[in-house]
């Protein structure tokens, strides 16, 4: 797929001029919904995302067909101060467990029917360490973003975007504090199960890269200050849905750190983007606040790898089965009230 | 299946020789979690559901098989009193459209892989006005719990037990109020959308019911008392399920009051089943207190049909999919921390 962008310029440029949904195709699957044999509101948030999907795909009657999950992984020059629980080559391997289907994401993306794609962005190359210096320069932040983009099936009709790399709840972290203010503690949490005293260093790591760059506040510069590949392929593949209209759920701490950064950048850039889960990873809840998304799952993950957003695919199924599939009250003859 | 009870005597004594689950098949589900190639703990609920569900089930390595979905429906003679915004006829309307496979609970079925049976409770027949007198004699209720008994498939590997019956959000709410005390406006909602004279008659009915049988404390009296007979199904069904240790997904609050019934006549005796979800009907968050059990989903259904039960079900199969189906750190060559 052509990238519509090649320098920072050009990504600004393709934030400012976002699709929306088809209103008419909501609106007629809004009607659509107050026929079926159900009382109203019934089915709840399924009666919402039905709509929702249906209008960002401009259907009224829509059907999930060909989800995707892209996964991205990148290393981290953080790491090197202690900040996590595993050593950095596990990023590596784990992207062989996905390859050779033996993680969790892999199970449940089997499980609800979506595709998934591993895109392992330069391993052997961790970005820079925050702490000292800028992760990223502008040409390696806007590459990544541009891989995330191009990962995305512009066929697809739906997208999770998930990641895997070690150190990276402190980037997303960092770029919580960046953007959202407070304190290093507030947007710091265990990641893959830091102990205390690495849970110390991880928070020290955060507060200092912070204050390297105190006052940056431009959203883009941000993520490519703090930033890993990872997340700057998420935020470019979250964009790249936009454009096509394909619906996005986002997963964890890390992946709305990501979403962040295109919230802040745009306003509106996420109404095509539910919120897949609340995790347990200190901080995900604010940061679900601050973007405005009522998670649909909330049962304690702290993996990663999108499986949040892959098993909450299996609610919006639920949702689009009931909308698309179920009987009008007059097709059924039932009494209406 | 053979029924082991005919009349209450019997009931009491399945209630008080109920199978617990196999232990060394949990233990072993336990270990296997903990070698899986993920942060200890990082699924959160999905861990602890694999590990019941292996217990229940007697496997460690647990597939999701034959899951059964079973609707009961009944009509209620409280409903002359005006406490429901549908008419008595829409009971048997919707068993129509379950068959015809037009209902919401037909497309979440469908979804989640579950064989969906429905089964009318003399639909021309409603239980007696539970405020004048009991809603059915000894014979009708243990009849009712035979039904529900007999409902269900010995070689399913699940059950959700749903309901329809209009006036039944009316009857679960009493039964709940005589179980666990309080006030008739703590326990009673809007059920289907009645408006707030139908909410008056409606907790006016409860509270007068409550006064009728004042100090009943005996769960299955005060099921006979104010019960309608898809209620006493649905507890028959959940009774069958633990004889044939079939772990249970839990529906809405009628569901929740019936096995509420099973809760208070013998502890434990909902050690085989999870709360699916928590819905919007007022109450459900209450008597899911009082059973112990917190809820898979959150989504502001209340419709009944078993149709949030039926949904929690794709966290389940996720949650068994990763346990079933992900590598050992061993097998994928991943360093575990």
């Amino acid at each position: 797929m052509t990238i519509p962008f090649d320098d920072l310029a050009g990504l600004r440029a393709v934030l400012s001029d976002l699709p929306g949904p088809d209103r008419a195709a909501a609106e007629k699957a809004q009607s659509r919904n107050a026929q079926l044999t159900k009382p109203a509101g019934s089915l709840g948030r399924l009666e919402e995302l039905a709509t929702w999907y249906a209008g960002w795909r401009g259907t009224a009657r829509p059907v999930l067909a060909r989800p995707q999950v892209a996964i991205f992984a990148a290393n981290h020059g953080v790491v090197a101060r202690g900040v996590s629980a595993f050593p950095a080559a596990v990023t590596a391997q784990m992207v062989g467990n996905f390859e050779a289907g033996g993680a969790a994401v892999n199970q449940l993306a089997q499980t609800f029917g979506a595709r998934l794609t591993v895109h392992a962005l330069d391993l052997d190359r961790p970005t820079r360490d925050f702490v000292d210096t800028a992760a990223m320069s502008e040409a390696e932040l806007v590459a990544a973003m541009a891989a995330g983009w191009a990962a995305v099936d512009p066929e697809a009709d739906l997208l999770v975007a998930g990641e895997m790399g070690i150190g990276n709840t402190c980037s997303a972290s960092a770029i919580a504090l960046a953007l959202e203010g407070g304190e290093a503690q507030d947007w710091t949490g265990r990641g893959t199960g830091v102990d205390d005293a690495g849970l110390a260093r991880k928070a020290e790591a955060v507060a200092q890269g912070i204050a390297r760059i105190e006052g940056t506040r431009d959203p883009l510069e941000v993520l490519r200050q703090l930033g890993g590949r990872e997340i700057a392929a998420m935020a470019g593949a979250v964009l790249a849905a936009r454009r096509h209209r394909i619906p996005v759920i986002l997963d964890g701490f890390i992946c709305c750190a990501a979403a962040l950064v295109l919230h802040r950048a745009a306003p509106g850039a996420l109404d095509h983007a539910v919120a897949g889960h609340q995790g347990a990873e200190g901080g995900h809840a604010r940061l679900l606040e601050r973007l405005g998304k009522a998670p649909l799952l909330s049962l304690g993950l702290r993996l990663g790898e999108g499986s949040g957003g892959v098993l909450a695919i299996g609610v919006l199924r639920g949702a689009l089965a009931c909308h698309s599939g179920m009987a009008t009250f007059a097709e059924a003859g039932v009494s209406d009230g």
